[in-house]
């Protein structure tokens, strides 16, 4: 399919921070595939499902997913009200700020401290806690909000995907409250298409009003397996095309590809240390190793950020 | 507002098999609230989720919730590779057709049974299991399809909404791969938007193929004070409109009602013996009784089967 020249007509024009070459005409093949009426690999818009994770995939995930910052401020603002965590890992290391120590526990760690820092409140009170947030708090490096450090070619590719009469979803390891408090203006998304890790609710009432208070308790961590039982669970189809970037994916993508007819898994590969940042197989909090291996092997669509992507972030 | 009195132009023409009166009424004069741009009640399409219950709202749940049927007829199916089952309760009632010995053990039972005939399988063995047998099983009493035992003026009043910018969801205490493998043709309602009580999934390769596996552990059972909370979990907005006929539904319409704004809570009251079934303060697996005082104190609407609905069933 010839990629158009921004005549205005062709649909690959929303696609225009990526660069023309076999990773973006993969996307364009796609798509003119699935959507072709009477060709042998059409399918109905209903069963057009696309699954995003999102750190790392819609938006930046360095120096560390950008929720462990809200934590963290959290952390410190409900600190006077916790006197026991100045003595208590991980909350010790993360209140003196030292984040690698905190990491140190691994991924059990920071679960501690998101349900200690995501809870004791209603679901309400959480939204608006994240809102004023997101817009207070600034990225530790570039200075930006995190809602700017959105990746554009992903953005334009949501929205040639559902143009497309795809629905798309988030499907992420980042708690599924914290995400929903922007999704929908940051990326189209909204909340009941939004899947993701997270604590236990409980329905009351206070003074005659019905709340749900969010337990300190978690239900559900978003990641590897949990990927496909969760789109099960929550979508109840198979997607046709899914999007990650980390081994934290790989299971999503697997269930993905593995459906019949046409089929679509992409990796975001972060190799650009001048634009954004460079990782993918040294062990950190999410690595990109076995995931790569398989995409390599199957054929799935990497994507070379140097190469392939324009522009980055929507303010360069 | 004026009844439209089937000129093709009032949108209500839809409601076709409900009476005129004050339970059409109050339906057709909140969605014109919640519709009228620039008016106070206004409400933003993406905010105008409403909430659907399933058994004894969209279609009949007598003379025992229709998954019952399923359930009993795949513990029969299933009999002779589990032969521990012949004595031992509830399998051993169920087995020899005594409906009341095993109800006798109550919603617990009734979940042991789910639990033991909704696993073992694939979740794609599952869906097949469930369509194959909606064509080939019928109601014990009226001898119709139980897809054919819906109610006519429910399926107009989900084109209503759907046809005024409402997204409808099902929020139903039954198994929710059980809805989703008819919702969509049955209801208009995609397997996303349909929310009920479920069992763990396993992800796992088989054949190097990913399969979905069915656990025989319960995860949600999805009534009570687990409605605000699963709608909180997979839609992440309060409704603003809210349709029950048991005591289940209670939490759904209070959570629904007290958000701010226009709202509206329905309650179907079956009080038609002639047409339907006649039941409501009677202790039973469900039950009509808190939620219909509830619903007299706030002003919820109950629908008067007898009186409000022209026409049951599609078959009339």
């Amino acid at each position: 399919m010839p990629v158009s020249q921004g005549d205005g007509v062709g649909t690959d024009d929303r696609l225009a921070s990526w660069n023309d070459g076999t990773t973006k005409k993969s996307i364009l093949d796609f798509v003119a595939r699935v959507t072709e009426a009477g060709g042998k690999d059409y399918v109905a818009p209903e069963e057009r499902i696309a699954t995003f994770d999102n750190d790392g995939t819609l938006w930046s995930e360095r120096p560390y997913p950008f929720q462990v910052a809200f934590a963290l401020d959290r952390l410190k603002a409900m600190a006077p009200q916790h006197p026991g965590w100045r003595d208590k890992e991980p909350f010790k290391s993360a209140l003196a700020g030292d984040l690698k120590g905190m990491l140190s526990g691994g991924y059990h760690a920071l679960i501690a401290i998101v349900a200690a820092t995501h809870s004791g409140m209603t679901t309400d009170e959480f939204e608006a806690e994240v809102r004023k947030w997101m817009v207070a708090t600034r990225h530790p490096t570039t200075h930006r909000l995190f809602t700017e450090m959105v990746f554009q070619p992903m953005l334009e590719l949501l929205t040639y995907l559902r143009a497309n009469g795809f629905k798309t979803f988030i499907v992420s390891g980042g708690g599924i409250e914290f995400m929903r408090a922007f999704a929908e203006v940051t990326y189209g998304v909204p909340p009941e298409q939004v899947i993701g890790s997270s604590g236990k609710l409980k329905f009351e009432m206070r003074d005659g009003q019905p709340v749900l208070s969010k337990l300190p308790e978690i239900e559900l961590v978003n990641d590897n397996v949990e990927k496909p039982a969760a789109i099960q669970k929550f979508i109840g189809r198979r997607p046709i095309a899914a999007f990650g970037n980390s081994d934290g994916d790989l299971e999503m993508l697997q269930w993905t590809a593995a459906g019949t007819g046409a089929r679509f898994a992409l990796l975001v590969h972060h190799n650009d240390a001048i634009r954004e940042f460079a990782y993918d197989r040294t062990p950190s909090i999410r690595q990109l190793d076995k995931a790569l291996d398989e995409a390599n092997a199957k054929g799935w669509t990497v994507v070379d950020m140097k190469n392939d992507w324009r522009r980055i972030f929507p303010f360069e």
